[in-house]
This record gives C-alpha cells, structure tokens and sequence, in this order.
C-alpha cells in the first residue's frame, strides 16, 4: 500500500517539525516509527535537522539499521537506538531521541526525573539512567555501535524513557502521538522538577497517581487535542512540511492545517487500531 | 436577548485566547463566565484548545455542570470546577482553570503564593492549597466528580484562588476583566517570588498593602487598560477569535482590533454593572 | 517652534515602544522628557500602554505635574515621579518608571544591584533602595501624592536609578537616549547579578571602572549605536509608532526606519547639545 | 580574485547576524576571518550592530588593526582582539567576541565553564580565565590597547576560547563555521551547567570524552548540519544579509537561502581546504 506508506512519511516529518518547533529537538534529535506493516523495519529520515524534514526524506531501515535501499544521501549515526529498541520491544512502535535543554540538567548531574505532575506522569513512575562511561569509557557519547544500542535499550527497559548521560534522553511510545506527548510533557515535567527544587521540597505522585494518570494521558481524546493543538502552533510559525506536489490544493494555510489534521487521524487509526472517543470525556 | 449572549460568547473566547497567548493555558485550561442574566448557568467552551475557541464553540451549562442542550461535541471533562463553584460562591461571576508554568513549581514544592508586588496584590493576601490526596486518596489528578468540585470549591473558600497540589490553580473573578487580571498577575507573582526567594528573604506586601493594592487592580480603568493591552498583543499575534461571518467588514486587522474593544466594552457594562472612569486617575 | 516639539514628542513615543519591546515596561511604566526649551515642563504620554503610544499621546505638564492644557483624556496617577524628579534634580532630562521582571525580585528581596559588567556601570556605583513603607505604612504602593513623589527623588538622590519596595524602579537620564540605555542595560546587569549569585560570589566592579565604564556608555557613539539597534528591532517587530498623516511617504517598514533615525539624530542634537564621534572610537 | 573574497565578506555578515540571531551577539560583539589568501590580513565589519551588517560593511586590516584603506566610517574600538589573536595563533582563521547572557554568569563569579555534554566539548577542556584587573588596574574595561590585545591573546594560549572577567568571551576557530559552532555550544554548555549546579552535582566529561566529542563536532559533515540549521533560523526570521545587487534574481526566501548555502559551501572549501564527506556518518 504505497499511498499509505507516503501518509505515515509524511507524519514521520510532521512530528519531527513539531518536537522542534516546540523546543525538543533542534539541529539534532530524531523521530522514527516502526514500519506499519512490516514489524521488522522502522521509518527514519535520511540526516537532516528536524525542523526542515519532508515526508520524501523518511526511509526504511531493518532492524539491524542498514537502509533497505542502498542510500544516496548521509544517514543518521546514531540509529542504532532506533534500531535496538525496536528488537528490544515488540510493541514500541515510535522512538526519539533528543538532547532538549529542559532534560539536559538532569543528564549531567544525574538527578532522577520524576513525575511531579499528571501530565508529567506519561513519562511513566521511574526514567532510568544510562552512564555509557560505565560499559564503553571514553567515548565521543554518541550511539553508534550495535553493542552501544543494545546497551541503552537494556537500561531503558519495560520504560517509557531513558536518560543518557552528558548526552539527552531517548523516549518510546505505542505510538507516534504517545511519543510526542510524553516527550513534550517530560520536557515541562523537568522544568518544574527543578524549579519546586529551588522553591522547596519536591512532592512526587505517587505509583498510583503516576499509574491513573499516564492511563488517562495516554486515551485517544487527550492526544488527539494535543496533537491539533502542537500542529496548529507549528502552522502558525510557518513550519508545516511541504504536501505532495500533486495536492496543488492544499497550499493555503488553512487548506495545509486541514490536510495534517486528516492525514493525523488516518494514521493513527492505521498504527494504534484504536478509535477515537469524542464525546462528553476529554479534558 | 439573543444578541447580547452571543457578544459574551465571543467575550469568553477571547479571555481563553488571551490567557494562552500571555502564557496562562497552553493545550489545556478553561476559561467560564456565569450566564450574564440567569445566575444558575454558565457559559464554557466545548473541548478544545483554548487558542482556536471561538465564539460558536461556547455552550450553556446548569451548575451541576450538565449542559442544557444535549451536546454533539466533546465537552471538558473537569467543567465541575467551574459549577461547583458557582454554586458556592454567587458573587463569583468568572472562572478559569489553568496549569500555568509559573505556578507549577508552588503546586509541587506546596509553596504558598504570597503577595509580592502591587499587582500580584490582584490574587489576594491568602492563595489556599487544595490538596487532592487528603480525602480522594489516588486519583488521577482532574477534578471530575461533583464531590471533588465541591471540595476543591470548599478549599477555595472566599479566596481569589486555589493551588491545587501538583496539577494547577483555579481563579476565580467578579467579572471576567478581573479574571484574567487576576490570573496573569498571580502568574508573575509567582515567578518574581520564585526569583526573590533565589536572592534573599522575601518581603511580602502587609495585610493592609494588599487589601489598598488589589482595590486599585479592580478598578475599570485599570482592568480596561490591562484588557486593551492584551488584545493588542492577541492581535499582533494573529490570535483573536474570528468576528461572525455577517461582519464581513471587520476582516483587516484594525478593523477587528477595534471590534473586540468595542465588544469588550459593551460586554463589561453588562456584566459588572460599572462605569468605566477615564479621566486623572488611571496609571 | 512646532515642528521641532512634535519631533520630541515623536521620541518620547519611540523610546516607550523601544522600552516595551525591549521587555523593561508592559502594561505599565511611562517615559517623560523635560521640554526642551521650557526647563520648568516635562513631556509624558496620556495614561496608555507604552507598546501603543503615539506622538499625539504626548502632552505637556507644569513640574508640579499639573496638564498645561485641562486634558480631555485619562493621565497616568504616578506621573508626581516624573514632576518631582525634574524640580530636585535639574540636570535631569528623561525619566522611566518601570516594573521590569529583571529588577522586580531585587526590588522584592531588597537586594542592592550593583555593576557587574561593563555595560551595566550604566546603572552607576549605587542604586538606593526606597521603601515607601518607611514613610507612608501602608499604601496600595502607587506614588501619587506630591509628598511620595518628593521623597522617592530625595531617596534618588544625585544617582542614575532607584529601586522602589515590591512596586518597581525609576531611572534618570541627561538625555533620552542615555535614560533607554541605562534602564535595558540594568535590567541585563539584573539578570546577570542573579546568576551569578546562584554560581558562586559576585565580583562586582570597582569605583574606579564603574565610573570608567559609564563614561564610555555614555557617549553618543556608543548611544547611538543601541538607538539605532533597538529601533531595528522594534521595526523588525512591527512596532514603530505611526508617522503623522501628512508623511504618508514614509508608510514602506524601510522608510519609516530611516526616518525614525532621522528624527532621533536630529533630536539628539537638540536635547543634548553634542554632536556624534563618528570616525574610529565606537566598539 | 576580487569575487571570491566578496564572498568572503558575505560569510563574515552571515555568521554576524547568524550569531545574533541565535542570541550570542546584541548589539554588540563581533565576528572577523583571517583573509582567505594573505595571512598578515584580516576581514571585519566598520562599527555596526551585528544583526544589520551587510557585506559591504566587511573591511580588511593589518594584524596591528589598522585598516588597510582609511576608512570613512566608524571602527570598532576592540578590534586589537582579533589583530592580537591572529599574531599570536597562526591557525586560527576565525575569532568571535561576544557578551552573550549565558556565559556573563561566569565572567562575573569566575567560575571556570568545563564540558557538561558531548557538543559542549566543542569549547575544549579549559577555557581560561583573564583578568584584565590583573595587569591593567581599573580600566573601562574595554579591550582597545595593543598591550591589553596581546595580554588576552596570552591568556587564551592555545585554548578554544577566553573568559573576560565582567565582560564576555572571546572564541576562536579553525574556520568560520567551527567558530560558531562553538561559540553556540559554549552558551548551551553553559546554561546546562548552571542548572545542572542547581540540580545537584556537575559530572563534567573526561579529558578523553572531550577530545573525542570535540574531535567529532569539528567535522564537516557535522559543522555543515549546523551552519544549514542556523542559516535556515535566521532566514525565516527574515535577517539573511541583502545579496549583491546584480543578483536581483535572488530575492526571493527560497532563492536567497539557497544562495546562502551554496556560497557557504564555496566558502568553506576555500578556507579549510576540506570537502565534506555526505554518507553515513552524520549524526
């Protein structure tokens, strides 16, 4: 199913842009999905900075991170974590990594994030942290060997996220919209972490809390808001991904907006096989 | 009065607007105004983003939260905040629940917001702290069961507002105007608190500073000018909520600026009753 | 002379818009000057937002803050600031009372500022803390009585600015473009000041090289260069006031910057009396 | 070759503005190259903010700072920093001088800035500390004597950047491309490392980590991600500096950033003499 296949690409871009234009990734970072068919490869852009990645840059890996096609352009080094993680857990089904400022703390002084707000719970009740010092000593901290990938995918575990240390964290979604929530929300969880530090003692949720919440963060109706909600901004700052140059149409803002949104909606029924709930429930 | 209601319709999706642009809501957070002439209602969004509401997506609700015509669309989840505390409190005429970044940090270190400066005077010399935990033990942190409205509507007391442990704040107002006063100055206070704390002792106002202080913040020519200010810069974003499709005329910016203070105006009369004094006394 | 008025009024429009974009007013605070030919009057805008002030804002006030013209408009209530400084210190020719995020939690922790950096030598060796408590007990901490104001401009003193309890600061200039360097420049050394405390000790500067310092930030090149910088970006933001009606040439962005400039160049003249260094000495 | 260095001069305002635009430089600060043929030479602006410089701004010195033409505009006054630097290091071909907020922090307390993350090793493992104090007593602080030029240029040694006390940084590079990378990761570095003190203990990286990160991000593949990134910020904030004018047909957005790259390639294979490896090793 080729025109399927170009929809996925083309969210692949979309979150991409999205994650940067809300400040998770910027020249670095990276967002891939599992193939929607073929469990044993993965979509992933060909080395680009997020925030300018079209739908035509999204290749196909195995999960041992070789191109499928034999590529004409610079591949990213570190695909490794995409690829070990995606061997590691059967049902992840989208992963990015990132070096975002609001994390970058906590990798460098090894302080534990922790959810200390109910969106903040989809980061899930414990974040583990990956020293590659310990198993690889000096490095230049990349990703890059097989054995560093799998490495990381062992310490990142059953979780939902992993911090690197010196280095950025890695997330792990269900899917592609789980994984743009819970990366834009352990963002913000972070940055009030280390702001209730300076105010005072910090007050945790509990494992229930945590547990009750990230259920409810993770319901079709809270990510479908979200995921209008960050497309709109990344509208209104010019960065939406270019359409197909067949669908002349959808040129306009307004026209390009809609066109996200619907494509947004096609996939995720295609990836998640969920359904979403409209009425008298989201927040 | 068809005409008049569909103006305080309007009047709500600005406010909501208003507040996310000024950094108060982002994806989520409501904004509500009692029914300007049945006090047993109130007026709220449907569920939606609070930067794309318009006018039309502004429904009637009964203050045990139902809403009056059975609704096609997805509704807030938390919208008993707002009715339980229009039962609790007649003179309260506004309502706005947000999870603002400044605020975050009190809600999670259980900090009390004290007043700071002249403005921050607008949130009252008590902000009381709602702790969910206390008789609903695990939850996932939203306020969606009428006991749990009623009880946060009991901690709010005849407070301007209410901390609500690690999940936000809830703002109450005599008037829409003073609501989102009072909701943009409780956010500054916080983080100028935040930042004294960082350099030494924190002098707060006394009981009688804040009672002259917060007098002068409710004033019409202060509120107004604060109003008009936040249009502005609604505006230059290119975020006021669309006019109703007759008033075609009112598409170029200016044109839509001076409708919104036109509609602001008219719309305060009728809710706070007051005269706007213009002359010698404002800052 | 007419014309050459309406080109300071024309300033003192362009210096609150430049404050505001610049992040030192808001809502609130306001510019004057002293007239330029009348020492006995000063020069302040009607009660708006700075962000939005026009030349035709601008009106005329006797040093006892009285309008020379009964005005037909709302007058800012804090304007005995302006009146006050001008009779105590007659070297003074620009004033800006401003509730800037950077000095707030100084003014709220009651710690000094103090010169950190070469630029922020702007602010001069010291800045006096007046607290209007002192005083007056209990106020709502607006300055408008005559008896405030006198006694904010003796707590001044012969300095460039004064920090004023939980409520904001005022600063003084020998010429507009001085008075808007000073005021953005102590803002930064503000900003500068607080991280640095939070790094470890704070090595201020010495008399000697804030007196140095201040000399060299005060000269016309060094002015003019940051009048021409804060003019482009407010241009850039949209933000320069309107021309009047009759120079509709100057409607293009390019030709409203050039005469923006103009104009501040040919005002600099007059107010100052200098003439701009040009040639080899600017940094 | 008069055309080839016309496109050095268009490098030199695009890494000025660049540079500004990603909040290193204000209205102050700038960036020089050493000239691409003749090494007793170096390329700077006449005395502009650098977010408006222009190539025709870009002037050629002597490495004692005198101007190679006599110059009919102003010169900036600290320009023995790059005259005294290109003396002391030969394969340096590019310095910046810069006050950006994230570094004055530690000018300010002297507290070293080390590596904290892998992109941050791209200012070394030492910045050093220069006291302009310690040789010169009480100046205005100011870098302007050939003496005070040589003294810095000691104190950076053969180090990849210089802190001034009170006053800002000094960063040097191997190209024009290094330079602002490095200059950009330094400010990062140094944020995360004042939050990560704030957070708990700072884990700097190993001398090992850091020659083998550092080693990595001067890489074309690498510089180039960056320099494309950054080109493509500052073009939609609309700075890009104004093509030739012969080169009309480049008015356009698209067309002037690809004007913009293409040149920035040209221009780094004539500086560095390298060619950038495209496959499979970018990150």
């Amino acid at each position: 199913m080729p025109d399927n296949l170009s929809d996925h690409r083309y969210q692949v871009a979309l979150a991409n842009r999205m994650l940067a234009n809300e400040g998770v990734l910027d020249a670095f970072g990276h967002v891939s999905i599992r193939h929607p068919t073929d469990p044993g490869r993965y979509l992933l852009s060909r080395s680009r900075s997020p925030a300018v990645i079209e739908a035509d840059d999204i290749l196909e890996f195995t999960l041992d991170s070789a191109p499928v096609v034999a590529p004409t352009v610079a591949l990213y080094a570190e695909r490794v974590i995409h690829g070990c993680i995606y061997q590691a857990r059967p049902e992840v089904m989208a992963v990015c990594h990132h070096h975002a400022p609001a994390v970058m703390p906590f990798c460098i002084a090894g302080v534990p994030i922790v959810p200390v707000f109910h969106l903040g719970a989809a980061g899930g009740e414990t974040v583990p942290f990956w020293n590659q010092r310990d198993e690889f000593g000096d490095t230049n901290l990349l990703v890059v060997k097989p054995e560093e990938g799998r490495s990381l995918a062992r310490a990142l575990g059953p979780h939902g996220a992993v911090l690197m240390n010196n280095h950025g964290a890695t997330v792990v979604g269900r899917d592609l919209r789980e994984l743009v929530s819970r990366s834009i929300f352990m963002c913000q969880n972070a940055e009030y972490q280390l702001k209730a530090k300076l105010l005072g003692d910090v007050a945790t949720l509990t494992a229930g809390e945590t547990r009750l919440a990230s259920t409810l963060n993770a319901l079709p109706n809270v990510t479908n808001r979200t995921w209008e909600y960050w497309t709109l901004r990344l509208d209104k700052a010019g960065g939406l991904p270019p359409q197909a140059a067949a669908k002349s149409s959808a040129s306009k803002p307004k026209a390009r907006l809609r066109a996200a949104s619907a494509k947004s909606g096609a996939s995720r029924k295609t990836v998640a096989g969920g359904k979403s709930r409209k009425k008298g429930k989201a927040r």
